[in-house]
């Protein structure tokens, strides 16, 4: 038996989120077919967590265990010459059958793309968030740096979700220009159920002078959803790294 | 009257090219439709050439005149609100009676962008070209600047078209290399049909070993198509810039 770590890159707005679901097509339903395919058998394929609906990953991490002896080396060229082309296998790596790609994960770090000018961009219009009102980027970047440290995200979070602990820790959160973009990038060990996107769209309120960056502590501090910005959406956000 | 340009920014991927036809939709007929509805004018939009089905553009140029009185830089917010996502009116200047997008233009600038790496890209796989053997980048680069200078490019333009004079000037020719990107940029003052896909086809097969770098002068000389290496796909090729 071998544990093989998948590295997954892919384009989420034709999928129902990473999560196999009755209701519609899924990343990982797509990835375990291809699996079976060429390993025969069928697999149990752990991700390192969900991406929503509309999500898209630069570098997911999944990993299955299997009795095929295909070497590790083919098995991204086989699983990707049956993949759909928005779903591609960048790497697989042969690890200890100890590894889980959910619970040995030590970090994961995702980032958002915003385009802030009058008319979006035609070529990118389901990849990032499109705001039209310049933003004032000098105030995001201070309301982005006071994620930074160990606290309770319960007010970034959706409601009534079954997580019990709600401390994560951030690492890194800031905000890059590249000319109409803002490409937001947050570095955590984890993070609870819509945190990223209500994070963001709490930056944007920053951004928008609805929300002072000075008032993020404090609304931390309240544990209240309600207090924080909207849920920004999914097709702007990308899982880019998991750190083991 | 007024004579108004358009810049224009499009993900071809949906359309049947630039130019108004009867068996699909085009970026041409979207973009008159949505002037129609502006200035309750038909108009006649010239744009500064076609653009293949699946080409993209960065900056296409076009222009019509009317007898609208709305202002010029409230055009592009107008004609936007009513353009699908994936055409975008990036700017609108208002020109002196003479402008014509396509007689007054002096030269146009293309793009191409080549991915080399096994498994592609789920994120851009309909907007660049997949090439999964490792291209020799250096014979490439050297390959592209044989193309700068005057010269007839008949061997590089689909055969029996209309255009008698088969003779352009090319400023710039080069390769970039962004990781596993390879970028192909050229400048000239116009370009035949199909010509920067066979240029770029060429280029591939050079980079493959299959056609010498040194042997492209002869093959210019030639003016024989067969001589010349492969059509590239249109989805690859992004109209980035008109110079007038």
């Amino acid at each position: 038996m071998r544990n093989i770590q998948l590295i997954i890159e892919y384009d989420g707005t034709n999928y129902c989120g990473w999560q196999i679901q009755k209701n519609g097509v899924t990343i990982q339903e797509e990835i375990c077919r291809a699996i079976k395919q060429v390993t025969k058998q069928e697999a149990n394929l752990i991700g390192s967590g969900r991406t929503d609906a509309g999500v898209h990953a630069l570098a997911q991490s999944a990993n299955f265990k299997t009795l095929s002896t295909i070497p590790t080396n083919k098995i991204p060229v086989a699983l990707n010459s049956l993949l759909p082309k928005d779903i591609r296998i960048t790497n697989a790596i042969e690890k200890s059958m100890e590894f889980h790609s959910r619970y040995s994960a030590l970090g994961k770090i995702y980032q958002y793309r915003i385009i802030n000018n009058e008319y979006g961009s035609a070529l990118d219009w389901h990849r990032c968030l499109h705001v039209r009102h310049k933003l004032n980027v000098e105030k995001m970047k201070r309301g982005a740096e006071l994620f930074i440290g160990t606290h309770d995200f319960t007010a970034f979070s959706r409601e009534n979700t079954s997580v019990v602990n709600k401390v994560r820790t951030i690492f890194q959160s800031q905000i890059e220009v590249k000319g109409d973009e803002l490409v937001f990038r947050i570095h955590g060990n984890g993070f609870l159920y819509n945190m990223v996107r209500v994070i963001v769209g709490t930056l944007i309120e920053v951004g928008q002078g609805r929300i002072e960056a000075e008032s993020i502590p404090s609304i931390i501090a309240s544990k209240d959803r309600e207090k924080a910005g909207i849920t920004a959406p999914a097709y702007g956000l990308y899982l880019s790294e998991v750190l083991y």
